[in-house]
Formats: C-alpha cells, sequence, structure tokens
C-alpha cells in the first residue's frame, strides 16, 4: 500500500517523520492482522527482543493501538497505562530444575494479584508437565505451550492432546496459552482450542507500510513528478458504505461510487497557525476508534 | 537461522542485546547479500526514511560493515567517518521547473568538491532528460535513473537506451546510477549497463536474524530446555577449508570434517573480569575483515 | 474447437475452402472475445501489419463481424462500407518535433470531419503531453496512450494518473483511447478508466479454428474413418435456452437435452442444384447477428 | 524477438512490407525449429488448409528456406522447383473400402516414380493395418501413422509396436512415416522410431516475428520515440565466434564482445539509387545459407 | 485417516487384527469412493490379479461391502453368496482369431441364464468390433471397451463415438461397459455415455487405512504415550444431523457440537466374558448398512 | 512398470501367479529402493501390522532379499533362517511405568544375546529419555526415536540434539536408531546422524507392479492383441554396460545398442517337460544376487 503524506508546506523533517509513519503504520496494521485471525481470543504482545531496544516503547504501542491485549515490555506498558503481561520464563524452571516448583512459587509469591501459567516444554512432554502442573497448583489460570520448532509436528494436534487430558482429570478450568512464532497464517485453526495467543516477531518485524513524502503543490498550483497524481487531496468517507474515496482538496461533497450514498471529507486539521486545534487522542481511544473501523 | 548467543552469566540485558543483535546482523547481511549482487559496482544507502528515525545510525552502520559504499544520513556518515553521499531530489527540481536549471546550479555551487549527478525521471522520458543533462552540463558525472513503478516497464531496457543514447552523441564518460525499489533479485541483470546503485528499503527493512539468549549451562553443568544443546560452545574456523564447525567449549583443537585440515578455536574473548581485552574495531575495520570472509 | 464440415459432395475445393474458415472464424472468434473485454467501450482494429497484406482484408472483414468497431485498414473500410479508423502517427510527431504541432495541424485540416485524438508518447511523459495538448487542442477528442513496453510498468495507473490530471485541469471531456498489445486478459482491468481501445496482434494472429472436411456417408451410407462419427448431421438450436445439439441429418424435431424444451434445426441450405437459394447477408447483418447469439 | 527495420526513407509500403515480414519470418523460424527437433529425420509441410488460400504459396516457401524437405500444395512445390509431395488421403481409402486396395492401385499407378505409402489408421488398428499393407504390397516405402488424437494415447508406444511387428515379420525396410497435430515438443521423442514426419498447423500458423519500422534518423540526424534507440544500424558478426552485434551505422569494424574476436559489417546493400545491385537468391539458396547458420 | 483401537485388554492378536482391519478398511473404503463416482451405474469389481491370491477373498468381500456391484473371483463370490461376473477374454478372441466367434460362441451357450458382453478392443478399433458384434449378435447386452492406455488418446470421445455409431444404426439397446485403469478420477466425466464399470487395481491395492491399537488404561487409569489421548473412547452419533462425536467412554449422551441436537453412544458391545453377544451380520447387511451412511 | 509375463502355455494359474508377482515385486522393489537411500546404515522390515497377516510372509521375504537387514516377524524370519529383530515396544514401558526400568529388565534378561535398544520417547522428550537411559543401562547399544507425528517437527534437528547430548556425556557408543513413517523421501537427510532404521507401511504397502500374463504366441505364430507386441521374448544382457535389451526369442547374439558391446541371452529355463531343471536360490542368495545388480 502507497500511502501520499498530504502537505503544503516542505518541512527538514521529512526523513525522520516518514520513518517513524512508514515502520509503526506497518506495526500496527500487522496487529490488526493477526488480532482478527485470533478472533475472540486475546493476543499478548511478546515481541520486543527481535528489534533494537530503542524502538521498544513505539513497538509497542503500535501493537497496542493496533489491538494488542497486553504487551511485555515494563516500560512500555507503563508509558500505556497498563499492567505488563507475560510468564515464566524457560530460564527460571531450568535454575529451579523443575516446572511445577518454578509455577509453585510464582503461585505463592504473585498468585494474589496475577494470573498463574505454567510453562510446561522445558524439559518434558506438554502432556504430561500440564497434567504435573495442574494437579499440584491450585487455582492454576493457564498452561502456556512454547514447544519448540523441532518438537512442533502439528501444534493443533498438542493443543487438542493436552485439552483431552485436562478435561479427563477434571481440570476444564484450566486455559491453554500458545505461543512460538506465530502469526495470522498459524492462528486460525488453533482458535477451536487455544484460549489466548503471545505473538511476537511476527508482529515486531511486520513489513513497513511504504509512506511517501511528495510535493503536489507549489504556490497553490498543483505539480507534481511522473508518476504521482498533482494537488492537495482530502479523503471521503461514505456515511452508508464505509467506502473510502480520494480526490482534490476542495472537492466538496461527493457522492460514493460504490453506493451512490453521501460521501463527506474525512480529514480534519490537526496543525493551525502551528498551533494543536484538536487534543490528541490517548492510545486506549485509538485503540477503540480503529478496532470500530471495518477490517479490509 | 538461528544463532544461540553462547554466555555463562544470565545478565539483566538479555532482551535490549538481542534486539539490538538481531536486527543489526539483519541489515548487515543484506546490505552483503546486495552488494555482492552489484559485483563490482558501488551501492549507496539511501533508505532511511522507511524506518523510526531514533535507530537510522544503527541502520547505516550496519548497512555499512555489511559492504555499502556510502549512506545518505549525514549524522550516520559522520561517525562513520564518511561524507554523506546523495544526489538531487525531486524536490529541488519540481521547485526549480526543471531537471537542467538544478543540475546546472548544484554544479556550479558543489561541482568543485562533488560529482554532479543529474536525476533524470521528474518531468521528463529518462532518454530525453538524460542527452539535455549531458548538453548542458560539463563534467557531468552521472544520470540517475529513479524511474517509478508505473513507468518501470523493463528498467534493463531503459537504461540500456539512455546508455546508447549517450553514447551515440558522444557522452561516453557520463555514468549511470539507477535507484528505485532494488534489491538483491532485480540487481544482477543491470549490471551489464549500470555504474552504480541507490539501495534503500531492501536494506534498512532487512529480515531481522533471529538470535536467542538461552541457559545452556548451570554452576559449570550443561543444562538446556528441550531443543536446544546444552553446553557452552566454540566456534572453529578450518584454515585450510573455511568450513565452520560448532563444538563444545573445551573441545580443543578439531578435524574439519569438510576437508580433514586443521579447525581452531575461533571466538576470542572480549571481556576479563568485566574489562575489555581488546580493542574494539572500527567500522571501516569491521566492514574490511567482513568482506574478506567467504560470501555463503 | 474441431468443427466438422457437414457435405455430401467431395470437392476440390476442400484445402482453400478449409483454410479460409479456418483463419477467418479464428480472428472473428478473437474479435468477439476481446470486444466482449472491452464492455461498452469500443476497439478498434489496427494490427493489419503483423500478416500477409493479400489477407488484409478478410482480416478486417472477420474482425469487423466479430465485434470491432472500425478498420484501420483504408481498402478493408471501403469494402466494408465504412469510414478507416485510425489516429496519428508516432511518424509524424518525429518529423514536425512536437506533439502538439501535430496534433493542432490535425485538427486544423481535418478538425470539422473527424475527431482529433493526440498521441502522447513520443518524447514525453503521457501525463505533461496530454495536458499540453489539452491546453493547446480546443476540441479534443482524446489523449491515446501507446506507451512502449520498458514505459508500461503499470498502465493502468497511467491512464488513472493522466485522467486525474485531465480532470483537475478542467478536461473532463477529454477521452482516453488505449493502444499497444491489448488483448482479453489486459483489457478488462483498463475498462474502469479508458473509453476506447485499438487492438492489433493479438486479433489478426488469432489462432486458427481447426475445420476439417471429412467423407461421412457414401452413396447415402453412413461411412467414416477412426475417430469421427459417421453420417450427415443437422444442428439443432433450444428455442428456449439456446443450448445447441447435434445429430444426425434427419433427425427431426428433438427434445433439448438441457431445459427440455423443443430444439429447431438450425442449418438452412444455402445452395441447391449448385445455386444460391438465399441471399448472403451482408458484414453489418452478419455482425449484429453475431453479437446477439449469447457469449460463451 | 522484436526486430527493427532499419531504413532511412520513410515509404507508404511499410505495412505491406512488415506484414510480410512478420508473418514469413514467424514461418520459416518455426520450420527450423521444427526440422531441428526432427534431427536427421525429413519433415514435410502438410499443413495449408489452417490459413487463407492466397497466402498457401508464402507459407510453403516460408517452410522450405526454414528447413522443411519438401512441401504438399502443388502451385508451391512447382515455384520452388520441387516435386509435391503427399501420401494417400483418407477419402480414397473410404471411397475403395479398404487401405489395401487403396494402397495397390496406387503402386500400381505410381510406383515407378513415386514412394508408396500406406495410410494405416482409417479403419483398423495401425498394427494391423500395417502388417496387411506390407503382405500384400511389393515395394512397400512405409506406412504412414496418422492416429486421430482419441486413439492417440501414446503415439511413441504405438510407433514402436509397429516396427516391432514389421521386423518381427521380416518387413525391416518398410519406413514408419507420422503426422497429425505434430510439433516442435512431441516430435523429439518419436525420433528413435520415425524416419519421417509430416507436420502442418504447427507451422503454417507459427507466431509473427513483431518487425516494427520506426523513424530513427532524419535528414542525418539520429532521433526517435520513446522506446526506440535512436540512429541507423549496422549489424556485425564475429567471424569467430558467430556473435551478432547491433551498433550505430557508420561504426566500423568491432571487437566481439564475446570472445574479443573481429566482427565484420553484416547487412550488404541490396538497393542502390533504386536498382537492385545483387542478385536475388534462389530459395534452394536461401535455404542452404539459412540451414548453415548456428540454431541458437 | 488414524482411527484408535479401543481396547481393554492387551492381546497377542494385535498384529494380525490390525493388519486385516487396515487393509480392508482401506479396501471397502476405495470402493465406497470409486462407487460414489459412477453414480447410478454399477461397478463390478475385476482386480484380484494384483495382489497376492490368498487375500483374494478378503479384497472381494471388502470391495461388495463398500459397495461394488459384483465381484469376479469364483470362490469370493460363492462366500458372498453372489453369481460371479465377468466378461469374455481377450484370450479367447485371439484364440478364435474373431470378436465375433467369441462372443457369438458365448451366446449361444451361456445367453439364456447370462448377459453376453462383447470385447471390442482385441485387433479391430472399438467403433468398428462395436458394430460387428451388434449386428452379428441378437440379443447383444453390451460391448466392452477395455482400450489398451497406448489407444486410450481420449476415453470419452472414444465411447461417445461408439455410442454415436450403435444408436446411428439402431442398436440404442446395446450398453457400454468400460473397464481399464479406471478410478474415481477418470470415472466421472465418463458418466454420461457409460453404463457399467469394471474397476481393478485402483480398489484392490487401495491405500490402508491406518489402525494402531495402543495402551490407555491399565486397570482402569487412563494411561497412554505422547501422541495419543488416554482413557477407553466412546463413539456418539447426532441423530439428527449425523455428526459424529468422540468423548471418553462413560461421558453418557452428550450435546451435538455441530446442531446442539442429542447425540447417542454408537459403539455396542460385540464380546461379553468372550461370548459373542450379537449375531455377525451379512456382508450384503454390512453393505447396506454402509451405503445408508452419508459419504463425506 | 509393466512386464510382460512370457510363456508358451496358457495356464489355469494366471491370476494367482499374477497377483503373487505384482504384489511380492512391488514389495521387493521399495525395499531396494529404501535401501538404497539408507546408504551403509541397515534397514530392518517392521511393518507387518498394516497388511492382512496371512501374506505377513511373503512381505517379509520380499522386503528381505529386495534388501532389509532383519525382519520382526518371528515366523517369517524363522523361514528365512534369520533371528528376528524388534525393540521394546511402547507397550512394556506403559506397563512399567518407566522407559529405564524397562530396558533395564530388558537388558538383565537378554542382554547376554541381543543388543539393548532404548525406547526413548514414551512419557519424556527424546533428549532426555535418551540420557537417562544412558546413565543407567550399561552396555546399552542404541536408543530408538519413534517420534509421534505430532511432535515431529525437524526429525533430524531431534536426532542431532540426542546425538550432541549423549556426545557431550560421553556416551559416543550409544547408536541412534530412528524409525515412524520413514520412507525414500525423509531417510537420506538422516544419514549423516542415525545409525539404524526400522522401516514398515512404505515397504508393506509398496505400490504393485503391473505384470499381465497375454497370450504372444499361438501354434508358434506370434500373435497379439492391440497395444502389446506379438511373439515369445528373450531378454539380453550386455556384458560391458549392463544395458538390458529385449527382443524376439530366437534372435540369437545381440550387439548393445548402448555400447556396441555383445548382449547375451538372460533368461534361463526353470523348467523342462514340466521338471525344475535348475534348483531354486535361497532367500539369501536371491538377495545377494540382486544387491549385485546396479540400482537404476
Amino acid at each position: 500500500m502507497m500511502i501520499e503524506a498530504n502537505y503544503r508546506n516542505f518541512a527538514p523533517l521529512e526523513t525522520p517523520l516518514l520513518g517513524f509513519l512508514s515502520q509503526s503504520s506497518g506495526i500496527a496494521t500487522k496487529a490488526r492482522v493477526v488480532t482478527e485471525a485470533a478472533g475472540e481470543n486475546p493476543v499478548f504482545h511478546f515481541g520486543s527482543r527481535r528489534m533494537h531496544p530503542s524502538i521498544a516503547p513505539m513497538i509497542g504501542r503500535s501493537a497496542f493501538i493496533g489491538g494488542c491485549d497486553g504487551v511485555a515490555v515494563t516500560k512500555t506498558a507503563k508509558e500505556l497505562g497498563l499492567d505488563p503481561v507475560g510468564t515464566i520464563p524457560h530460564a527460571l524452571i531450568l535454575l529451579l530444575e523443575d516446572s511445577t516448583t518454578a509455577t509453585g512459587m510464582f503461585e505463592e509469591i504473585y498468585g494474589e494479584e496475577v494470573n498463574t501459567v505454567a510453562l510446561v516444554d522445558t524439559f518434558g512432554d506438554e502432556k504430561f508437565e500440564a497434567l504435573e502442573n495442574a494437579d499440584l497448583i491450585d487455582g492454576l489460570n493457564a498452561v502456556r505451550l512454547d514447544t519448540p520448532s523441532s518438537r512442533r509436528g502439528d501444534m493443533l494436534e498438542i493443543a487438542q492432546e493436552v485439552r483431552w487430558e485436562l478435561d479427563l482429570h477434571g481440570f476444564t478450568d484450566v486455559n491453554i496459552f500458545i505461543s512460538g512464532g506465530l502469526d495470522e497464517e498459524s492462528i486460525p485453526e488453533l482458535n477451536e482450542v487455544a484460549d489466548a495467543y503471545g505473538v511476537g516477531t511476527a508482529i515486531s518485524s511486520a513489513p513497513v507500510v511504504d509512506f511517501s513524502l511528495d510535493i503536489v503543490e507549489i504556490e497553490g498550483e498543483p505539480v507534481s513528478k511522473r508518476g504521482k497524481k498533482s494537488g492537495a487531496k482530502q479523503l471521503y468517507l461514505c456515511e452508508e458504505c464505509n467506502q473510502r474515496l480520494v480526490d482534490s482538496f476542495g472537492a466538496g461533497k461527493k457522492k460514493c461510487t460504490g453506493c451512490g450514498g453521501r460521501a463527506e471529507p474525512f480529514m480534519k486539521p490537526l496543525l493551525k497557525n502551528g498551533k494543536l486545534v484538536k487534543s490528541y487522542p490517548s492510545p486506549e481511544e485509538i485503540k477503540t476508534y480503529s478496532a470500530s473501523q471495518p477490517f479490509l
């Protein structure tokens, strides 16, 4: 998708602005795609470790406004006004030598404020580690399957087998949380058995959305290079069918080319005489607004 | 490629370190791939505008040590001890209303220190704008073809036609510089006529290299989760055939499994007792060393 | 499609007749396919220069009865009772050194009888040459985009951009005429912006329809070689659902295998005792009849 | 392949000349491709019945100079100074009710001047009709397998089976002639058992070679439209490695870009002051010359 | 399909039982697939000669209960309480030197009890041998087309041509029986003209259905290896929508996950205290029951 | 591959003989293909449980003469004069509740006569169960990885990880035995780490080799149906290049069509006057002879 940034004053901030828009839009778009794939199940953003640390807050914020239900980096969560999310790491289990010991300690210390999630693929098979944790930890909220790729022959079958065994032994309240290399391709078939997902790399290193800033008007006259439409543009939204249309800036109201309904100008001024004329929405508001738009 | 970071002390810097390693290694690797595709022709890194501005210096440095011959962001170039590179933008031509006027002004002001490169696709066809610039600008070093995608039916044919016309009119010294959406797939067939390339997005948003930090030893004992080989490792390099081998840390010298030659430990300590024991190489040194390694 | 020519007298004209039927049917069929692809937009036949000149009239006639709205070869047009169609060639613009000069002269000389169409891709970019022509030539009917393949990255985008600029500058009445290597694959996506097409090679060198003349009856007895059904045949047309059926010659009325309706014999005698018993329809009548038949 | 016709005087014969060049070059090229596929086995051109009769002589001549060993149309053969070739048609066998009767009559009447070839797929299976003909007709030269497509499950196996039976019964001198929908894809695997081929449609309706006539010079000055190289050109042939090179007309001798050898101008004037300065070669001479050129 | 055999007593008969279940289920399943593909046309099982003779009765029985209308092996037919089916072999025609002689003898000897089917591809073409047999044999029931693969260019066209000729000569009552390498891919398009099929190898060497016998309970406690769900299972069938569900053995009635209807336990005990508690159904009963189940 | 059985007396044993030849040749051929894929590593035949038990001995014998190093069915092994092979089943481990207990008991009872192989995927992960068995069982010969498909993400990586851990802990003598759904596609990449394979279904249910018995001679005269070459045949083997050739039975010595060397008749009479004139080779002899023939 090539989106033209439509501006009238050529500014020295071209490159930084474009870089921010291209990358953050790419991440938010991917977060929307992945969370749509997950349906009703929550998706938590786990993948800050694949990109440079100085952009972790941008990545987390973009993932959140695009639809993720929580983020794992503490600082990012704080800036978004959220509690960070996460589960026991493999490292803790390796140090304590046992999955149930680690889960038990976690439950003892944090159990009252936080849901306890057992990580069940460190030493043993998911099926048996899940049963042992459910047996030993009262109030266990979920087991997390982060199966390494060499053991991931059929993730759906593994999860179904864990679900079967938990149910057979009476642990119908223990949820199944799946993570590890997930994306919009692999998630949909897991929805029948999964209760939540952790998604990392697929969102963090999403493809950029290709913005560019081009001169399209000089002193009020439309002009542009080969390959670009000249003149400032307005975006129109059809009130009836949600179709978006592009036309030149002063074109006024339009008839929707899709349904014949009334299309209204969509872009509102953010700056006037160099001053903000609109209060900037919170991440929560952006997320809510974005979720209300149709998913194309 | 999954590379295991091999360390003995578990540290709070896991996530930032991994993020840096994953992304910068991905960019440097891609830069190597692209510059190999370009053969003898220099490749300049142009693409900072696709990623968040706070990582522009990291991107430029990675592109440089991976093989690029120059970078366009002024600050990055300075830190690398280089002069920044770049050519006239479309914006200048739009403002001056003519490609040759812009090239002529540039030549007049910078012509003594910098090579003048005319951008020849703003208003007219590459063939005619190239000839006009060559006619009017003495000492023109190159024409840059940045053809927009809607006009890019066959980039090789366009460049051959420009070369033919320049030669026919006696401008055999004017070089051809190509940019615009290039990568390792599209570059090789252009080498027969191109003299230099500008590459952006393909390098800036290269796929990350998937590093992970896992516990593989506790108090000297090898231990690791399912899916990971336990114990600290050493990397060996065969002195005869350049084959790389992995073995456990204390394994000593090895016989190369490829050619039977002698393989030597390859990793050297960087820190001892928390102090650097080796001076850190300059970007230039890294680039030279990296270029001396075989391209796989 | 293998069509069996159904005749009772073995004649020395086998080869010439088959050659005429095979090639002209192939061309008319292709013309139908291409004009269906163009929807409401007219299609003009331009491609006589790809086939031997002695068959140009046959090609033009076949293209016309298959659905083309006009032909470019003067002699063929005359035989069809039409005015020939065409636009300014690149050669005229090269000789006059300018697109607008050529268009202006054409308008001055022919403007009253013929629609003036400017060819806008000889020296400059389609966008700018289209605007210049529209600015200078009052009453310009259309611009013709015959973009060479090396510049034809995305024909739809080029045409949309030309349409946008013409509209922005008030030339909403100037039509867009597209030509150059078009066929039924490339035309449909252009319909949203094109107003007319010129199609050449795709129609002129259409694949032949494989007729053959085989003995299927001797002295009233059905006989045929392996691989052929014996006996003279009749073609039936269902009056209700337009389904075609084949049966033996004397089979009388048939019930339609598709809808159960009544199917009537379809072939009418053209010759009796060596004399024409039906007046031969004009090309215009054939074209109208053919267009009234369902497109399969 | 786009071949530029290189001429200095714009002439009214553009369209007819291009049509002749495009179609006849396409046919001759295909004939070369098909005869190369047949290796040492002769290929006869049979397919005049797929194209308009008025171009049959052009098709036959093009097929001949491209490599075919004979043509079936009597008039064309006469103009080429050849005896026409052909075999018994299915029609004769249908009328005489038997393959061997037809072959016997042919042998009796023409047997002394012409090779007798039995057509063995009219009523019976190729294997049995081949044996019957070989049994009854002394001096039978070949059997022709023209198997209809619905019975052509594996043409190679059918031909091998016929060869086996002929050999087993002592008819090792009877050749196998194959026809029916053959082209350069289907011929090579048949070479192990076939002795000759008849090829029709594949050659007659070969794709055209896309010639165009463009202005490339005006009053001695190179000029051309976008997408064309300007100036008159010369074709060079490397005397050592047969590489062809294109350069501007007056470029003189060239160094071969392939092997470094000496490349000589290749085009010789045919007309001077409107008069032929070279005698025009016979079809036989063109065929021989063409066959001596490397097949690319 | 992996079906778990669900049993409580580990028995030495594991391997033989599994082998029987896997192979016979595979064959019966394929027979169902092939007979569904044939629609209303009967399918006879002909292919015992591709598998070891000692399993011929098992193959024939499985083919029959899966849907075949008859079997060719005499012994198998007898055990199934059927008359064996079959037609004249090529060998008889070779010995009698003529298709019609063989058909005539067959008609004379068996004509009153059995339908006479002429095999029409031994020496001649299907079309002519079919007509000769229909002409000479009063009361001919069908012609069998067993065309060898090298002559099987388009089986549908051959059968249509035979049908056309039979009808044209008044033999509209003679049926068409097709055999030779048929399977569920090749049968459907033949249904428009075929009246019956003989299918062999496709059914006899059907892929096995992958049964396994695993321990899922020990002394009443559910236990199983990685990759298997533990505990004895019950199969449930929804009475409304025919959906099948699996649950643990004692789960009682279930709500259908598909339509919300009532799902009843489906497996009934066959043995109690080592004694059969249900009479074993006849092959005919199994076939009828199986045919009443939906085809998935 | 269609192999013609070449015989002179038509016999009632056609169907049984063909069934035996088709299926057993298919299995032996597949065994050769699979053992070639395994290179130097032994392959044991495990898969009797996928086919009807009454053909288990035929399957085992065919697998053995095709190249397998041992078979698992006791009765088959006895008939081949071999000791049966096999390892501990999952069932034993489930009953004893622990892999090492089962392995230990096996070692105690059979350890002196038979190699002890631990099955390491019942309850735990392959890596940890392999280490535990190696730790506890002195003289352990191998670990067997029979990973269920839902956990088989990358079998090569799992095996490499097990090898790494065994070596790291000093168990370099413990071999790796891999089984579970293996065939000629999946085996080659495992050779770098596997020491032996168990292969079942791929060999047991190998595709049949399509034998047929056709009359090719009657009373000394060659005769055959359409699609078959007539006359008895001899098979020739070139002594120099191992090429096989087919010719008619009495053709004597032949010149090899491949290398020009001398080809000798290859088939030797087995019966004369109804008596065996050659002693029948043992399975061991057939296996050795077969292995000496080139693998095509």
